[in-house]
């Protein structure tokens, strides 16, 4: 009611974003009044746009702007290895490390019972499909480090074994630049268990 | 490079907000993703109905979506009196305090030589000339208790003197709610300067 109606819907909008409270959104909107005519077109039609174009690769369930992703097209990609993952995130940021060159299936989620998630409410049964009659012959299962994200490798694991195709989960230990006396025990454990010899 | 170019342009458009890095820009872009429709074209819209409608009210400088804005066309406030703030969220903030019944006057920013911004780079000429031929009795002086703030109070009311009418400055002191041991000197020295008789 302080505000003129037009500031006070953008205000709104901002505040359906995860992480923005009522005066971020203000300090936002009111940046958004001081930005270029363009700048302010463009941010318009990039979330029209990325919300109408992107969608779901048939293939893998990687986010992409066409029906299969790059990733999925590309044929120098090793098709007998398949990455799982959570999240089109979690694609990105193996694709950053520039290590991998196998295909992904990413989960949109994980198996949580607590949030009443089930493994019919991710994306596995599209991935067992995928493996029939397929080349594959490793499945890295790299969901998160988490409950949800174990109970899930674990799921998809059991469900894979009986094809013979091998299934590794990504290691557990300490991060990179961590700190031995500030780790968990879990973490702790976990890489005094997956140790190497040297 | 990684993600498809609907998302890397919304993940831009993100970014160029104040306080917002790539990781809560890629955060927010993937929210977009998974909102309704209808919520993202609301969002579309008010980025552009904000920009487009809003502008700057002719007689005090707040933002309005008319020419002159409700406050500067309503009958019932007193006009002898203007208090002059710096940004129109500090008009927001004295109206929601629901104690101040006279007209306002927006600067638009502060005298900062740091920023090479000058009395003539903010609304100080459209004061002036609003006081000629006016019944002003009283401008109270609402600018931030910053170094910027004082030296633009200061400039204001020597600008004004001459003409007669009264120039007071907002009170400083501690917050309410504050506490004692933990003010800065400078907040302490005015608190004791401005005491008051009980």
């Amino acid at each position: 009611m302080y505000y003129p109606e037009p500031i006070s819907k953008l205000i709104d909008s901002f505040m359906k974003l995860p992480g923005i409270g009522p005066k971020t959104a203000v300090r936002l909107a009111f940046f958004v009044l001081d930005m270029e005519d363009d700048d302010v077109v463009d941010f318009a039609k990039a979330l029209v746009r990325a919300k109408r174009e992107l969608n779901y690769c048939e293939i893998c369930g990687h986010i992409t702007d066409q029906k299969i992703c790059h990733i999925c097209q590309d044929p120098n990609r090793d098709e007998t290895v398949i990455c799982v993952v959570e999240d089109s995130r979690d694609v990105i940021a193996m694709e950053k490390m520039r290590e991998y060159n196998g295909k992904y299936h990413v989960l949109h989620g994980s198996i949580s019972p607590v949030d009443g998630l089930g493994p019919e409410d991710i994306n596995i049964a599209s991935l067992i499909k995928r493996l029939k009659d397929s080349n594959v012959e490793e499945i890295i299962l790299a969901t998160n480090p988490n409950v949800e994200g174990e109970a899930t490798a674990m799921y998809i694991s059991r469900l894979v074994k009986p094809s013979g195709i091998k299934t590794t989960r990504i290691a557990h230990g300490l991060p990179v630049g961590g700190d031995l006396e500030y780790a968990d025990e879990v973490t702790l454990a976990k890489s005094l268990e997956g140790r190497r010899e040297l």
